[in-house]
């Protein structure tokens, strides 16, 4: 396989198909998941075009996983989940379900099953809602 | 919570404990997952004392992330697996069961189940046999 430049996320950093958007720097932009497996779900994606972590470069891979740390963060004061999942799925067979690297930041309330990985479109308007209160704490976006 | 210096995974770091390690910076250790959820199960953990992602440097993060990418690629060279998960998981509520940020390597088969986490130990001789083909990938174990 090869990497797709049409596929959904690729086309959202060309600014073809939009995006909540909550922080964007250089090299990484994280954004509300539009199918989330519980509230507050975001994805943290490279802007350098690569399928999986087996293509990313170092230097990308280290700038989403800082704003997957300051993400969590900002999840975690907004939303106080009692805990918060970071994920990478490499393949179909660990679950990608898009073919550009993402990382899922993901809160968890104990007791509270995950609703399906990439299911059921969530309410534009809730997601709105939880990226407002996720972007109150990150203050400072140009972290690099 | 605070930190507990005699968790499991400092007690590895002060070599209080034995691990079966793959490779080791400045500020990061990978070994076996000595209860792995499917073969080649490998953890990767910063050597400062942090006990989440929350507590963690973003360096000491970004130090784990480019180790985490370069196990995920011998552990796809060495055991050819259809996908690789990496997962680092915050809180109870999150499925943390080590007191010590900690993120997981793990190789995904398609049709294959993942093994329940931190529940079963694994051989030794088992462990030892996937650590030596996975760092026969790992090449540069200096990479810094």
């Amino acid at each position: 396989m090869t990497y797709d430049h049409n596929n959904a996320f690729a086309r959202i950093l060309r600014g073809e198909a939009a995006c909540i958007k909550l922080v964007e720097t250089e090299a990484a932009l994280a954004f509300m998941d539009l199918m989330p497996q519980s509230d507050g779900h975001v994805l943290v994606i490279p802007k350098e075009p690569a399928m999986d972590i087996f293509e990313l470069s170092d230097t990308a891979a280290e700038a989403c996983m800082r704003i997957d740390c300051h993400v969590a963060l900002a999840v975690r004061a907004a939303l106080r989940p009692d805990g918060v999942v970071i994920a990478q799925l490499n393949g179909r067979a660990a679950g990608q379900t898009v073919g550009h690297v993402h990382f899922h930041v993901i809160p968890r309330w104990a007791g509270q099953r995950l609703r399906p990985h990439a299911r059921v479109l969530a309410e534009q308007a809730t997601l709105e809602s939880f990226a407002e209160r996720i972007r109150a704490h990150l203050d400072d976006p140009t972290y690099e």
